[in-house]
């Protein structure tokens, strides 16, 4: 069962295999309220999972240390447990399934694990992990529905209760609810007045059904960037914790992800992945209470793949005005780019492509289309090279 | 005068304006050394200059802080002053030339400072702030040049010998060099056995050419990501104080300030700018010697414009084969595009992009091209997918 004493146990032993990430105050993403980040995107590993896969580890016996662990992920939890399972040398065991990002792969093999590539998906690699425990007697760590993973996870909440006072709210990122658990559970028996909000993707909310409908439901499929928190069915324990300990469950949509991932690289100099970056777009979008409030918004992992950060800057830039792309409709004679190009240069729009193309069936015979993709300043910018090119007596389609 | 006095004492007075930033262990940069990267990007307006710009103006008379202060930077500086203007409650005035990103105009404006665009380059708005300091008696704000301004970056160096014992190297970047000059000069005093290194951006060497020189030198001109540090001539109170304190002056390629950068992103979730990674790439790339040591490489700042951090991005997905543009010659009959689909989507890449091509006067008058930009694992993938194709018979140009 899970207590207090457990998570002040967790704390204590986990103490030197974690950061003690320190708050970050962050004015400028929701000015209406006190707002401070618990940034365990900047923990060891990138991602808050390494505490209760450290202190669920601490705990095993001799004989299950001999043997050794295993455990499932294509994410943060195996390097949490890779890393933890390093820190007390012993031996762990992570099954992936095939599709996985190479990136992930290798970062849980420099950890020190052994890695077991399963063809399929999660639940075939969760399945074999399953096989691998019963024939070789590893210990399974569990992702989330564990007493011992959840007061590891409620770590965070004592560090933000030691750390700040008076605090009005809590946000905290859902998937499985481990985390969500272990801190509210922290929160509620130290400070019940402070209100303890849990997030969920719009595209993902396994927990948000579930509390709402009263038992745990289970979605067909998950679809978000939010890969860390694409949970399709909660665990019993936290099922029930989060029930009991949390006050509201809301949604966030993948635009309001993407512009709090773009909102901290630009504020605060930092990379969260698309489940670290919830709870914090949870509070610039007013999907919660907090005029007036102070607010703590836990930014759970860092650990995106470069490829999809490029992505979500790039829908970032293309949403503030920041690069823009321009289709001109011109007569098939010499002369044409360059009047269009002395345009664009003379207002300071810097060119990134461009594309020109000749004889579309559905234009006149001799027209052609010009297709530009310009780096401009904002959404005015832009007007201005559209209003000089139209003025110019070119057609923009 | 520069003294160890002064910049104990701009600790204690930037006590409540800068935030104390806490080194972070960075093992995987170069697994030869023990980095300890000092964050200074993850510092209040993201970068250092605040330290330098707080102390000068705390130590302005009553008449000074009256007329307020004036200053010309297109980026860090000018955040700095504004910020450290609003915390002394005094009035700050910034010139920037009239292309200066939008990013950095609105972000000196929120912190307070009225901002003055001036039409040119920065030398334009340099002058102008001059004029307008002779005109309205405000006083000039040095980005580098000047010993309190020094003395406040030096506090770098205090805290970073107090909080780490027996560091053999200590890398700075350098622009000015106020910087370098600060941390320096605090680290000969406290541990003259330590060595200094400072690093510059090989297409703006100006302290690099000066220091080797034995006098200050002028460069022409400057081309750099690493904007920060793109300075043509040193001061003359750094120059003395490099010249005395720094054990040696290094330079680093754009290719490796970039790789930095990703790597930063990667293994410790936060974003340097140019400037801010030249310290981190300097080890990287073993530029100095490091094997065995305990180093500390200064990561100054982390205001990158987002539009180039998508290129720095992306220029490191093409390096480590993680983004790949494949050209298909083939013959312009009906199925051509399927086969090439179904190879690449066998394979598990995914395409971002396609461009079919038709009539080119260089082939053969049945000819196409198919330019195709995927997303893949690594180079061994791109060359998976380039066999397949081949041996499905398709000309890769």
């Amino acid at each position: 069962m899970l207590t207090l004493d457990k998570i002040y146990h967790a704390s204590y032993v986990l103490s030197d295999v974690v950061r003690k990430t320190a708050l970050v105050q962050a004015p400028k993403l929701n000015p209406d309220c006190e707002l401070y980040l618990k940034p365990e995107n900047l923990q060891v590993t990138g991602s808050f999972k390494v505490r209760g896969a450290g202190y669920m580890i601490s705990q095993l016996s001799a004989e299950e240390k001999a043997k050794g662990v295993i455990a499932c992920s294509a994410g943060n939890h195996a390097q949490g447990v890779a890393l933890a399972a390093q820190k007390y040398g012993i031996k762990s065991v992570i099954c992936l399934p095939d599709g996985a990002p190479i990136s992930k792969v290798e970062a849980t093999k420099s950890y020190g694990a052994e890695v077991v590539m399963v063809k399929g998906v999660y639940d075939d690699a969760y399945n074999r992990a399953l096989e691998l425990r019963d024939e070789m007697g590893y210990t399974f760590v569990h992702p989330f529905d564990n007493d011992n993973v959840i007061a590891g996870q409620g770590t965070i909440g004592l560090e933000i209760l030691n750390e700040l006072k008076d605090i009005d709210a809590v946000v905290v990122p859902i998937g499985g609810g481990g985390l969500a658990s272990g801190i509210a559970f922290a929160v509620k028996q130290l400070s019940p007045k402070t209100k303890v909000y849990g997030v969920q993707a719009k595209g993902a909310p396994s927990m948000y059904n579930s509390v709402k409908s009263g038992k745990r439901e289970r979605l067909d499929g998950v679809n978000t960037i939010a890969d860390g928190i694409a949970v399709k069915e909660p665990g019993e324990n936290t099922f029930e914790l989060c029930s009991k300990y949390i006050d509201e469950i809301v949604t966030v949509t993948e635009g309001e992800i993407s512009s709090a991932i773009l909102a901290l690289i630009e504020q605060h100099k930092m990379i969260a992945e698309g489940a670290g970056a919830v709870a914090v777009a949870a509070v610039m979008f007013n999907k919660i209470d907090v005029k007036g409030k102070r607010v703590v918004s836990v930014v759970s992992g860092g650990n995106i793949d470069v490829t999809i950060l490029s992505r979500v800057i790039k829908r970032g830039l293309l949403m503030s005005g920041r690069n823009y792309t321009l289709c001109v409709e011109l007569m098939d004679k010499p002369g044409q780019l360059l009047g269009v190009s002395e345009i664009i240069a003379g207002l300071g729009a810097n060119v990134i492509s461009i594309h020109h193309e000749r004889a579309s069936e559905t234009m006149d015979i001799n027209g052609c289309y010009l297709r530009i993709v310009l780096e401009t300043r904002n959404h005015e910018h832009i007007k201005q090279v559209e209003n000089a090119l139209t003025d110019a007596g070119y057609k923009l389609v």
